[in-house]
């Protein structure tokens, strides 16, 4: 059995990481951190799990009761943390926030996505999980970005859930104003652009061009769906780039090329990435859909860790789809 | 032209307020009183007034300008405002809180529902508007209680939209929780009763009864839905009780019986209520729907003033149904 | 491994069966029977399983391949197709229609609540599955029935997700309509209301009174949120009926009783059942929660067949809640 | 006052317009056909309308009656209408399908965008009113248009309602399957395109790129909203092109440049249009949004009767926003 931390356990991630890991066969929680609720139990945070558990949220971090910790901070406060407390080098980290993503002088965080890194993962001590969107993002160009393809500027749109935002209520996570409303932030400046660049340069080292990212507020709690529209050459036939996604993720545990056009919900509450092309002239169309809190944080560290520990991928991850 | 004063700009209440009083033809808004939001437009605040308005809220309160005074105070703040402001007496007032709502020695408030007090709104000075629950409630049950029927205990179960629970963020106002969510909270204790049993007791002294009344949170932002289940002779036929409620509100402009089954959103976005009985051997049950910042606070308010004001009833407030 | 038939195969319940079933470490699906879509992947016609199986709808009907079939069929043709085939005796039957619901000379089907008939079910050829709003209301009231405590009329309302409605597009499903809206149907006329008078009975033959039940149409599309008031003795304290509820429930693997006020998303996606108990002078107001479409229909089914078949009751039903 | 008669009364454009008409201090409903439902109340058909007429659709076209005529086909219908039925000259016609919209010899129907036609339309006897997207999508890019500054492909992501699909339900407006589900349709082929280059050709006559436009089918039931990128010249400021939007829009009654960023309730439920404009390098970003169900479809069509008929732009158009 593997003894799990997790630290910052009061938001949505840790809340997802708990209702994975009490079902997941081979792993024990030891402790979920959380100062402000220390002493409450988890089921009156975190929704869904009554009847599953006992557990309590501490205020203690006993750091060698655990093999593997998972880093659940809002962003900037990883490192923080670690400048702070001294973790044992035996101990593995899984960091959900986006602190150490990006390669940098000194950072050994190897960048958890196992459609890019699978084996550097699988020998990981630390791993920087990747963002929600940038999961969603990525999966949808690595194909094209591993047969030098990305020629020019990339156009995405891509639509988040309200979890996306995190649970402290706000304005536009309001239910009034967010229900049946539509609505974009922080587009061209999203704060998941360099991760993305960060590895299309990794497959195709020349990629000099821009994703120009526009991010929508959707009217849904879970997911995230995305189109990306990519120039190329105007007489490959589009079979040539379905086999070209296929053959990419053909031994993918939980990432999928979809015949026919996807919708969002075919992934919700999964750990699954669907993606669908279609070629228009000179336009390729790329859809790709996640589960923003799975696939998209939580499901994709629980695979991460079964990677960084020998166990099967899917392990605690074959999730009943909501569907509707 | 009537000139209106509102107090307590910021919200819900006081932006369909200032919805409605734009366009109305006989009103003139002189001041928009907000302290936390002076010198901003009223549009930076209140949805969907982009291009129609330069409005801008004030901490002023130039009583002397205005002919009437519409609170939109949190509940408790409408007395403690009059005790420490001296309002002119030829300013009407109309409170959309519940302090004045209950008869009490030394409050001169006219109840304001006006299916239930119109002649005396007519010639009211201070009205108080009636909650948004009582009023649904109370518009499914008044016909009963004219006629002497209400007997026994009333089960009511009423649900309502995110905007009841005002423009303030919360846990149960949050997208990520309410999206597809149901729960109740002040079940047999929801503040409105006392204004429901008083209504009804106007009507019939004899009422000694409950109003057991269940309120849930509804996955919406606009609207009440209401069944009420009393119970009646078994051996009076329905048409009885049909005719009974076409009676009671063949006068009125904007409580309508409808003779085949309701459903919410026939009302959202209007001022309008709709009223349907069912018979089930000795029990009738009794369905009522209105919009909760219409007919059950600002919409009411501005028909109040109307009637205060010697107006047509309807002026201001003969509004598209959004439906879908 | 149990080898498994589902006959008719294309509707909301059949396709929660392949979602469960594909992921259930003791079955094996052997043939999902639709002949409008023989020769199509399941995967196009259910969601969510993309990456999942390569199972393909059949309309053949190899009874001698399997040890249970479930009926997925519309209500009152599970009847008429046992009348037209000859079913091994040696396979078992698990109907999710209602044709075998109410006992009746020559009906051998247990009525699949294990709440109420664990023991019966386990040794069972032949279970009914209850239905969805039965299952929900039923779980709020039996322990006052074990405990003799019914004795007056019980109001229900309890409100329902559109899954709960069928796949097959209607006026009351159209999306335009629905979102936003609220709404009652068959108010005191639901066609489930006798299956809960017979259980109320199995446990208190005395129980002659009526379940007045207002079934509401929700804007949301899975779940089931069920509010029931019972009169009981004023004087009694409501620690004894929390007891009556912890204690009937004790050794329950699904069904569980919440200190807390109780919201639908804590079960929606999942096998339980949260019910929670408060008392305002003679009333007890219940609260009772699943999702439709699992304990209230295809999750409750493979529980029964895991006792069917001495499996551990929870095998393949330990699903991550959705929450959001 | 104006006679009218509406053609095709049942869908949702037709129960819109009722919805304004009834409204409209200068019109009178003779006729609204629909041979499906003659005999039949209209508050039947069209949700919101209990209480304000006794309307009853008929089977009858009764031209000589009437001054104007709406068509609310089906696209294709229109002119199939017209072959069989002799209109006399004298009456207007507005047709809200997409049979007129392009220019074609013997086609006399001016395209009934006001912020592009204002004057023809003041003249016009027959318009052809603008598809939703289409006009959403025009109004986020005229104003570059009228400057010539439209030289690259314009990339186009626009999100619509389910009200957008009509009235007939399929499974893509299921509620079951749309609720929180996310989508596109139609990808780089949508009907509406040819519309809009026609627009842009005609204050751009040199304009040959292509409108890449991705339709998605939103979780919700009315709106529009757009998000379209330019390529401009990077060295020119942001200000030149908010002024250039300013001026564009001026005298416009119903589109606005909103100095803010926008989000799409801010104009459900009225004919009202919201642009705004951010610019990031080389790359300009619009931003539009309208009710689809009115400055899509219906409202616009009444503003272009107010116009053919002399009357003031914003009679019966001054709509409360729903705003929640």
């Amino acid at each position: 059995m593997i003894k799990v931390g997790i630290i910052g356990g009061a938001g949505y991630t840790a809340g997802e990481l708990c209702r994975l890991l009490l079902n997941h066969p081979q792993v024990e929680i030891r402790f979920i951190n959380s100062s402000s609720n220390a002493g409450n139990k988890i089921t009156d945070v975190h929704a869904g799990l009554y009847g599953e558990t006992d557990l309590v949220f501490t205020d203690e971090l006993p750091f060698d009761e655990v093999d593997v910790i998972f880093f659940c901070f809002g962003h900037g406060k990883s490192a923080e943390f670690l400048s702070e407390h001294k973790i044992p080098e035996r101990v593995k980290i899984i960091d959900l926030a986006q602190d150490f993503r990006l390669a940098a002088p000194g950072n050994d965080y190897v960048y958890g996505l196992p459609e890019l890194n699978r084996s550097q993962i699988c020998s990981a001590a630390h791993v920087a999980n990747p963002g929600c969107f940038a999961t969603c993002i990525q999966l949808g160009l690595l194909p094209l970005a591993a047969a030098g393809l990305l020629k020019n500027d990339v156009s995405v749109n891509a639509i988040t859930g309200s979890t996306g935002a995190g649970v402290k209520p706000a304005a536009t996570t309001h239910f009034s104003w967010r229900m049946g409303n539509m609505s974009i932030y922080k587009a061209f400046n999203h704060q998941h652009v360099p991760e993305i660049k960060q590895s299309l340069m990794q497959l195709q080292p020349d990629f000099v061009n821009e994703i120009d990212f526009i991010p929508y507020r959707g009217d849904f709690a879970r997911g995230i769906f995305c189109t990306s529209v990519v120039r190329v050459d105007e007489c490959t036939d589009t079979e040539y780039f379905v086999n070209l996604y296929k053959e990419y993720y053909k031994d993918c545990a939980f990432t999928h090329y979809a015949d026919k056009a996807i919708d969002m919900k075919q992934v919700v509450n999964t750990n699954k990435a669907l993606v669908h092309v279609d070629k228009f002239g000179s336009k390729l169309l790329v859809t790709s859909t996640i589960d923003n809190l799975l696939k998209g944080a939580s499901g994709q560290a629980v695979q991460n860790m079964n990677l960084m520990f020998g166990l099967e991928e899917t392990l605690g991850l074959k999730l009943k789809p909501s569907a509707f």
